[in-house]
């Protein structure tokens, strides 16, 4: 772990300053030859499956785990998407004259060696890996156990694919093995080799990552999402956009957890928001304003409130009024994504400078919480923490400045 | 230590949505009371004066201690120039509109409950607390135990225009010990109450925060600075560059400490910038290059090159050309602030591209690195890390940033 922590920093003191061309050849020949070697890959995954299969591991983790010929055609796509995207470094992020005639520029550049630790998803090796390296970075990446061939099979392509492009494979690695000191190896910072580590998982993972790095974390907490239906809310748009956020995908972080109803509109909103989300397949846990209001809300434990489903499940509570959802969002949230539903402009804004979280809608469905969905494109994950990086982590989020100061001689009187 | 850490989280949720006139109003408030407070104040100092000369303190250090009526007027003057400074929090940094008409901004909010330990310095206690307070972060002081009487005393003016203002005086606290399990408790995150911790001051403070923190640090690591002349430099530049970057003030974080000459012109330039060195007070230790070349120049032993003097004294090698020179601080500086006396301008540009440090310049004193010159306003220090702030750290850069997505009832298809 130490050599690669070493080999990576010297791999990116030759990415750093590598041209954009570089970067997008050595991505984009890494997607060729994900292409050229679907087979192996498959193979490779077929184990990982085999094995997953034998620990006894549910659904959706081998649904997550699980490589097709279509998956891999969207992993190719999406280097394509990262190979277009454009280049943050050396942008010009502003620039200013002293009146001495000094000329200052804040520079973007690449952040340095940055350590992904994720879970099981192949995928993650390939868009982490090639979004590090588009913006200039070296990265090591420590996926799950349970993925570990199909992993290493990817990750060959990277490094290939940077080899052909006259580039250090260095610059993205991947650590082979499933011993868990490796993680620690990391936490530790690899001697200075390591800039700064990106958790991306389960609480577990995100916790163990928080408790024990000596190095800074730019942080990716579930999304224990928050939608708040407040006394001036369109009921239709409401139930409309609460459905969306909850169950258009009940596995992402932008997924709708939590539906907060103001108690001024609760008998009303309570049975239609209800109505909406049974017959979209959701079931409801509830305390006991909302149950009070409609039976089919069952009961929700403290557990509940500050659980992350991934499922079609909701937990529904009554509050009272806007500062009442401001107060039950602050106790209660992991600063992911929150979204009020009013048709009153002076509430909606109460909302958005009351709620701290990443990032705070306005009659909008959270699922749009996503960097793509920005506009910003591809992304690492959306950021929880307050450090850095905060919403969709992309490109750009993966870059620090420098100032340049250009000057004629001036000296300081 | 944990009581205060939630206190502070309290008042964090009040001061983040303040407006700008109140908390202006606490600074004035605080800057008034300094005037008032004026003997109290001496008589505190005094006091660790006293305990300081008993403990042997070297005149450096006493100098940084004492406080007198002008050092107070200074402080009070800087108070003054916070409240004057924009304040950030609300600032929209970018927007734009997504096809599906969603309206996204990102928009600035304080960072949190922020943690600055430092040493006895007592003007850092005002200056740290207020420019936390204008950004609207509370904020938890520890400053070094020498200065405890004087930081006491004028951290109560900040508690006391805080409540004249109608704030928490909970939102800017002074850990009021000598204990070192403080600081600990500090590195900890006193139960998740402290978002970020900023080190200010020597190599081993700044070493054991960054060790022990299990919470983000914005670092402050010491100003290794290095001044790197080119062969194409104009050397009667360079020499009032030179002795300008290393003796306008020896003691500042910007003060030149390394001065590595092209081979190409050492002959020359060794002994004429040895000379203005030498007038200006200045002595010299060197390789067996640079002291072939003047026997002015005594001998560097390996320390020199990664020593921060904060005195008359500088270390002067002789490098291989602009890449001679960027590999020598790649390997020996601390991300400061370093800068290239060059006439070429191509040179010049590629010791600005392959130089990582904060600050980087051309044909300027390293001594302008600084909040202040950079029309940034007061500043906390300057950052050498990589993370969230990099350089001078004002109000802008004590705080983050939330997205606002504003709907009329958008769903994700």
């Amino acid at each position: 772990m130490h050599e690669m922590g070493a080999e990576a920093r010297k791999a990116f003191g030759v990415l750093s300053q590598s041209s954009t061309e570089s970067k997008n050849k050595a991505i984009l020949a890494a997607a060729r030859l994900i292409g050229e070697r679907e087979d192996a890959i498959l193979e490779a995954n077929a184990k990982d499956m085999a094995a997953a299969k034998d620990k006894g591991l549910t659904g959706a983790m081998l649904d997550r785990l699980e490589l097709t010929p279509e998956r891999l055609a969207g992993i190719r796509d999406s280097l394509q998407q990262i190979a277009d995207l454009k280049d943050p470094v050396g942008d010009v992020i502003a620039g200013w004259d002293r009146p001495n005639g000094l000329k200052i520029e804040r520079v973007r550049t690449p952040l340095g060696v940055i350590g992904v630790v994720y879970e099981s998803r192949p995928n993650v090796t390939v868009d982490a890996g090639a979004l590090c390296l588009k913006s200039g970075n070296a990265v090591i990446l420590r996926g799950g156990s349970e993925s570990i061939n199909s992993s290493v099979a990817l990750h060959g392509c990277l490094a290939d694919g940077l080899e052909e492009a006259g580039l250090p494979a260095a610059a993205v690695n991947y650590v082979n093995t499933t011993d868990r000191a490796a993680v620690g190896a990391m936490l530790s910072g690899l001697d200075g080799n390591l800039d700064v580590i990106i958790p991306r998982g389960g609480k577990s993972l995100v916790a163990r990552v928080q408790d024990e790095a000596r190095i800074p974390v730019i942080g990716h907490l579930d999304g224990l999402v928050h939608v708040y239906v407040d006394e001036n809310a369109d009921l239709e748009k409401a139930a409309k956009i609460i459905v969306n956020a909850k169950m258009r995908r009940t596995g992402i972080c932008g997924a709708a957890e939590k539906l907060l109803v103001d108690k001024a509109i609760a008998d009303k909103a309570v049975p239609e928001l209800t109505t909406a989300l049974t017959e979209a397949g959701c079931a409801l846990r509830g305390d006991d304003a909302s149950r009070s209001l409609d039976d089919r809300v069952t009961p929700a434990e403290t557990e509940d409130w500050v659980t992350e489903y991934l499922a079609p499940v909701i937990t529904v509570g009554v509050v009272d009024g806007v500062e009442g959802a401001i107060k039950h969002i602050a106790a209660h949230s992991s600063g992911h994504t929150e979204s009020i539903i009013t048709e009153d402009q002076a509430t909606a804004d109460r909302f958005i400078h009351g709620v701290d979280s990443a990032i705070v809608m306005h009659n909008a469905s959270t699922q749009f919480a996503d960097g793509g969905e920005f506009g910003m494109g591809a992304e690492i994950g959306i950021a929880t923490g307050r450090i850095h990086a905060r919403g969709p982590v992309g490109v750009e989020q993966l870059t620090t400045f420098k100032y340049v100061v250009r000057g004629t001689g001036q000296t300081r009187t």
